[in-house]
C-alpha cells in the first residue's frame, strides 16, 4: 500500500514458504497406539499428491526406545516417491543414520536439546556428549552424499530449566555448522516461544550467519503457534515443520496441543498471499483421513470450520 | 536489541494493553442452555478481582431473540462492582439503550455488519437501517452521558458474501464517528481475518484517523486469533476482546472455536513484556471454573498446558 506512510517501517514478508510435513515422525511417536505401516505409508502418500515438499518421514531410532516408529524401513521402503518431494528422517546416532542412508532417504535430521537436564532426559547425554555424536552422523552422511540438518530442541525454553541463553544456542549452532551442517532448525516442542522471542533469536542468528537457512519447528502448547510462525516470517523464516491435524503433544502436557497443524498454517499463509505450492483442498482431506485413522478428533481449526473461502449460502428469504 | 541492524525497521510494540472480557455477552449467548444468573455473577465477580479493566457484562436484547441474556438487568444489579472496572453492554437499539442506562452501564456497545447480508441475517436490518437506528441510541447515550463504542462486524470478511470492501469499513466509521462514537472496534466474528489483512486495515484506518482508538474482536475459528491479535499489536492496537476460555463459536461452523481465549492472549502479551494489569494465574483459575459452569472442555490452551514458566520438576536421577 504505496499511500500509507507507516508502511516503510513493516518488515516486507517473504512470497514463497516450504512447509515441511513433520506428523509421520513427531506425531506417530506421540501416539499410544501403533499406527499399521500400511496406514503410515497410505497417508505419507496421500500427503505427497497435495504437493508438500518434504516429510521427516519417520525416525531410525532403537525399535525399544520409540516402538510407534519401529518399521522406519518398511515406511521408507513401502512409500510411492513423489518427484521433487524430499522424503527426510531423524537419526539418533550413527547406527540410525547407517539405516538411514540404506534407505535412501533424502536428507538426514539430527536433533539435540539447547538445555542438559532436557537432553539428558531425553536422550540420556549431555549436549557435549550429543555434539560429539554427530560427527560419526557426519561422517556416515558425507560418504552417502546426503545433507544433515541440524535441529535444536528447547531453542526457546526448557521444560526443566526455563529460560535458555540464547548464547547456548548459538553456541550450539557454531558447532553444527563446523561439522558441515547446512541448516539449522530452531525447536520449540514444549510451546514456549512467543513471537518477540522468535523474533529476536533469528534475527540474532541471522546477522551472526548471513544467508543461513533457519528453520522453525513450533508447536500450539500455548495457543501461540500461528503467532509464532508469523514472527518467524517476519524475521525472514521461510522454511516451517507442521504436522497434519496438528498431530503430536507435548510429554510435559497431557492434553496439551501439539505441533502447528499443517493445513492450518498453509491456510494463513495462502490467506496472506504466501506460496506454499500446496493444494490446500487436498491437505484438508488428509487430515480428515488422518483424524480416521487415529480414531479421534484432531486439534486442527480449518478441517472444522472450512476454508475462509468456503461461503455460507445466502437464506432464501434475503435472496 | 540496539546491536541488530535489523531492529529499526521493525515496528515498536505497545508497552501496555488492555483486554475487555466479552465472555459473558458473546460466550454465554452462544451456549445452548441458559447459565444461571447467580453463576454469570459469581464468574464476572472473579474476573473483576483479577484485574481485568472491562466487561462486555451483558446484551440487552430482546428476551425473545436471545434468551439466554434474558437476565441482563438482573445480572447488573447483581455484579459486585470493583473500582476502577468499567461494565459495559451490548445493545441492539433504544429500547436496549434505555435498559442499559437504566442500568447504570459504563458504556454503550452498538455493532452492525459491513455487509449487508450478514446484517439482514442477523438483524433484519440493511447497514443503512442500522446506522439510522443507532441515532435513537446516541440520543439516550448522550442525555444518559454514557460514551458509545461502535462495532463493525463482518470487517474482515462475510461468511455470506465473503470479501468485504474496506471503502465499506471505512465509509461506516465515518458515519459512527460523525454520530459521536468516540471507539471503533473491528469484529472478525466468524474468523475470517489473517494477520496481513489486519495491518493492512488498521493502518488504513489509523492514517486516516489519526489518535482514533481502534479495537479488535478475534475469534479463534481457524486458528489464527492470536497471530491477528499480533499482528494488531504490529499496527498499534491497544484494545481486544477476549472471552475467557475460548467461550463462543462461530454459528456458520458449528464444531469451530469460538473468541480468542483470554488466558492464552494476556499470556500472550506477558511473555512479550507487554502489561495488561491481569494477575494471569487468578485468570487461568477462572478459566478452568468457567469449564466447571458450563460443563464441558473449553479451548482455552493455558489452562491445560500451564503457564510457560510453570516449569516440570527435574528428574531425581538428573540431578
Amino acid at each position: 500500500m504505496a499511500d500509507l506512510n507507516k508502511e516503510e517501517s513493516t518488515r516486507s514478508l517473504p512470497r514463497r514458504v516450504k512447509v515441511m510435513e513433520v506428523g509421520p515422525r513427531d506425531g506417530f511417536q506421540m501416539e499410544k497406539t501403533f499406527i499399521a505401516t500400511e496406514r503410515k505409508i497410505e497417508i505419507i502418500d496421500a500427503l505427497s499428491r497435495t504437493g508438500i515438499p518434504a516429510f521427516q518421514t519417520t525416525s531410525f531410532v532403537h525399535p525399544r526406545a520409540i516402538p510407534q516408529l519401529r518399521d522406519a524401513e518398511e515406511v521408507m521402503a513401502g512409500i510411492k516417491r513423489a518427484p521433487g518431494v524430499k522424503y527426510c528422517a531423524l537419526v539418533p546416532n550413527a547406527v540410525g543414520a547407517r539405516r538411514a542412508a540404506a534407505s535412501g532417504v533424502d536428507e538426514i535430521h539430527v536433533v539435540l536439546s539447547a538445555s542438559n537436564t532436557h537432553n539428558r532426559a531425553n536422550v540420556n547425554m549431555t549436549v557435549e556428549e550429543s555434539l560429539k555424536g554427530f560427527e560419526a552422523v557426519m561422517e556416515i552422511a558425507r560418504e552417502a552424499r546426503i545433507p544433515v540438518k541440524g535441529g535444536i530442541a528447547t531453542a526457546f525454553g526448557c521444560p526443566y530449566e526455563g529460560d535458555v541463553p540464547e548464547e547456548q544456542v548459538l553456541r550450539i549452532i557454531e558447532r553444527m555448522l563446523a561439522m558441515g551442517m547446512d541448516k539449522i532448525s530452531l525447536g520449540d516442542s514444549t510451546g514456549m516461544a512467543n513471537p518477540a522471542q522468535i523474533l529476536r533469536l533469528v534475527d540474532k542468528i541471522k546477522s551472526r550467519w548471513p544467508g543461513l537457512p533457519v528453520l522453525l519447528h513450533l508447536h500450539n502448547t500455548r495457543g501461540m503457534g500461528l503467532a509464532n510462525a508469523l514472527a518467524g516470517l517476519e524475521a525472514g523464516v521461510t522454511e516451517f515443520d507442521a504436522a497434519i491435524g496438528g498431530l503430536g503433544g507435548c510429554p510435559y502436557a497431557p492434553g496439551a496441543t501439539g505441533n502447528i497443524s499443517t493445513e492450518d498454517l498453509v491456510h494463513m499463509f495462502h490467506e496472506m498471499g504466501i506460496e506454499t505450492g500446496i493444494d490446500l483442498d487436498a491437505l484438508i482431506r488428509c487430515a480428515r483421513r488422518m483424524q480416521g485413522i487415529i480414531g479421534r478428533t484432531l486439534d486442527g481449526q480449518v478441517m472444522k470450520a472450512g476454508k475462509r473461502s468456503d461461503l455460507y449460502p445466502i437464506p432464501e428469504a434475503l435472496k
